[in-house]
């Protein structure tokens, strides 16, 4: 992560690790992972939420009630947006080798709201196309009173930077022979078997859409 | 999540949300998922950070490098830690109604470091057994330049809650015959297979220790 472990023992590590401010790699990063934690300034302090961001172009975008909070305290000031898709635990010979492989996307600035109806539609459709694709023109239309209840917040990927590590752990020369297994666990998010609504139609619930066994988290 | 969607249809499901302050249900979450998302103030400004937490009676512990910039802005503020399992994509008959299953947990307040050399190690014995019980006794001890090279940061549970959100999704009634899929999509993370270091011993890597495939995130 941003923050693990210290020593001079991590610069071998720190090999594997690297920051990008590339275009191509905050993308993939942003569009592999749609929970987001938003830092907003609440009073002063710190408040983090979890919340599901989707990008367009150059930038990340995400919603809540008109009259949320935290709406409220990103429109009134500045927000860090994390992303972070943790790959792989990884075990080392010491404690303080021991790290995660993970993908990770900050992105700072003063978000905006979407004020005219039909731009915050455009964006509400984009989030369900990156989710689900096609589900969007299947759904019971949006009203203009669900628009106007809906906030749609985006902030441009200008200060934005990925951090990626990758790799078997690290451990310097005097440590490799320390009988202990050591190497890497994988992680991965699937999806399981679709749950039909207790109240949907048969003939539907017979007939799960493509898009649900083909949704990647991460 | 703790800012989902808006209008009064929601009320349908808030009926499954529950705002949770029993220790019972915030140890749960904070003992299922390791990975959380800690929210400082750098120069007036949020920054969220990903890393591993975890949880010993009413405190929750994280740890950086006493160097870090995020270690000294979480001892000179408040900060906000939260830690979200998102268990299933919910789908409902309108874009608004979709929603998440979550289990979440936010604390705030202001960190303080150990700084016993002996409670430190402890701490970070502590670590290792939540993550691969076992673990510690069979690594290369931690030295006191590794122990005095790390920080670690230790919050109370007493401004904390939990949030939990499950379910199918909540339309309203005159929406359940609109002809589109509806229920929920379960998530949840696996481990793979473990990868044994390419300096491994052979006679090591045939024997991959059970609490790998013991282990468990979210």
């Amino acid at each position: 992560m941003p923050d693990t472990p210290p020593s001079p023992r991590t610069r071998l590590r720190r090999m594997h690790e690297k920051a990008a401010y590339d275009r191509a790699t905050i993308h993939a990063v942003l569009d592999a992972m749609p929970l987001a934690h938003i830092g907003h300034l609440v009073q002063g302090a710190p408040v983090v939420t979890p919340t599901l961001q989707w990008r367009v172009d150059e930038r990340v975008y995400w919603h809540g009630s008109s009259a949320s909070r935290m709406i409220k305290a990103a429109l009134a000031g500045p927000v860090c947006l994390t992303v972070s898709i943790v790959d792989a635990m990884v075990l080392a010979r010491s404690g303080l080798e021991h790290s995660v492989n993970y993908r990770a996307v900050m992105a700072f600035g003063q978000p905006q709201a979407l004020t005219d109806p039909a731009e915050k539609e455009s964006a509400l459709k984009a989030m369900m196309e990156q989710l689900f694709p096609g589900r969007w023109q299947e759904l019971r239309p949006i009203t203009a009173q669900e628009l106007k209840a809906t906030a749609v917040l985006s902030l441009p990927l200008s200060e934005a930077s990925a951090k990626i590590d990758d790799g078997p752990p690290a451990d310097p020369a005097e440590d490799i022979a320390h009988p202990v297994w050591a190497g890497t666990l994988p992680l991965a998010t699937t999806p399981g078997t679709p749950r039909p609504a207790p109240d949907l139609a048969a003939a539907l619930a017979a007939d799960p859409p493509p898009y649900l066994t083909a949704f990647r988290w991460g």
